[in-house]
């Protein structure tokens, strides 16, 4: 199957190496190591796609790549610390030992907490070089730092881990995800307009987009865990049940889970249409969200 | 003994109580919780009172309070982290069980994890408050992240950890800390001189001052740990022994340290009077740096 991104992809894993090319001269030796295993862990850099198909979608003509990996980081970050001993206390992730059985988990907590002032760093720099107004330079910033935050992505995992072994209501859950990984992956989108100089109407149907197919993702990883197995994931599978986490087959049963996903997919898509957003790139992007198989 | 900055603390207090009261509706009873015992713990609130005297010292005349917050938050969290099993696995500090034994290990990691945005928001707020113009503020909170970042605090923090069991240089000793403790302490008075819409070379002469009495706090600090007990200190004493570490007092002797200390306290003032900045409060506050006995 030829992948119809192989070119931005490329771009974006170029810039990602030119990010840790940056960090290690300035950091010493361990904390470029350990951001650098993190960052390049193979990924579907999904976040840093929304972003530039998004941007595009808004009429920006500029490179948008090197902002693209501003929430790649914020998102590799929350995945080394999910990873953690007193975490998730996973072994592997895509394929991979994780980055505290390579690097150790004190470096690891440490290096994951200096990602977040990078990934800023990023994004204003990425900003400067593609002359965006300071004014739309700081709601970048913002957006990026409220779906990081304790409103967003760090909330979501506290409330996770609060919830972890109790039964949760499907709205609980949704709650959870929301925050936990759509909030991110909707600040992609919105930063990517923003960056476009789009209007406020345009970066909330990004939003709105963004939040529809990051909850559809989560229900359809949710469904992977139950349905894939470990080499196939890349990590170890049936993490969910050993944690006894409310899941959403667990609450809703495996068909109406895929239902559900497919039809937040499809909200989604009527979002975008409304503003005459809905480019072919981003419904194959969202159509993937619910096709995956890993 | 007076505290002749009781006024200043009590406000400053006060509004850690209101963002503590700000976090908790929003994100839940955990999150909240954990931000309000790291942040509440008693402390000398060193860096929000060095903020508010920079501010003064260069003639604003607002409340900076809130603002003086910013760094603390920042400051809290990594003594959160400091404390962790995986880290320095501390019991006590300021007298109080540290904040994973009440709170656990997981929930500490991301509850301090989130106050790096929550600081980054303070301080934004705190400037539209101020009535500061969005560029000054884009300033104050790069210059709070790059000391917060993997070239400040962070980055002094591995190389400190990667350090432990070795024995360093006296320079490699200070090079660690100028990152992990003076460039928080410097990073607050110029966050003070920007609020004030001070001149470069004026905030240039706050960081000098800073990284100065913030190396000698860190110095005076090794000194404490070597002389003071635990019952002064409310942390565990000799803890530096045990783990090995490279501590001033060992590489020079406590005098010749102490001497240090004093040295660059007095290199810190006259950094200021050269651009007439030594006011009686912020000499007050560096002669504290190195009398203090806990």
């Amino acid at each position: 199957v030829v992948d119809p991104f192989d070119e931005e992809r490329a771009a974006i894993e170029r810039r990602l190496d030119e990010i840790c090319a940056g960090c290690l001269p300035e950091l010493g030796h361990t904390i470029g190591q350990t951001i650098t295993y993190g960052l390049k862990s193979p990924g579907k850099r999904l976040r840093p796609l929304l972003l530039i198909l998004g941007y595009r979608a808004c009429g920006g003509e500029g490179d948008a790549s090197r902002l693209s990996c501003s929430p790649e980081i914020i998102h590799s970050y929350s995945l080394m610390h999910d990873d953690l001993p007193c975490m998730d206390d996973d072994e592997f992730r895509r394929g991979r030992p994780t980055t505290h059985r390579v690097h150790g988990t004190r470096t690891t907590i440490t290096a994951g907490v200096a990602m977040i002032p990078l990934a800023v760093k990023v994004a204003r720099d990425a900003s400067h070089e593609m002359q965006i107004p300071a004014s739309v330079t700081t709601s970048i910033v913002q957006v990026l730092l409220a779906a990081a935050g304790a409103a967003g992505m760090i909330g979501g995992q506290l409330r996770d881990l609060a919830g972890e072994g109790q039964s949760l209501s499907l709205e609980e859950r949704e709650t959870i995800h929301a925050a936990k990984t759509a909030a991110l992956i909707a600040a992609s989108l919105k930063m990517g307009g923003l960056a476009a100089l789009a209007d406020p109407e345009v970066t909330d149907a990004l939003d709105g987009f963004g939040r529809a197919i990051g909850l559809a993702f989560q229900i359809m990883d949710d469904v992977l865990d139950v349905t894939s197995t470990t080499t196939a994931l890349g990590k170890t599978a049936r993490k969910d049940e050993v944690l006894r986490k409310s899941t959403y087959p667990g609450l809703l049963g495996v068909d109406a889970a895929r239902e559900r996903a497919l039809g937040l997919i499809h909200r989604g898509m009527e979002r975008l249409a409304g503003r005459d957003l809905l480019t072919q790139e981003l419904s194959q992007v969202a159509n993937f969200m619910v096709t995956r198989t890993s």
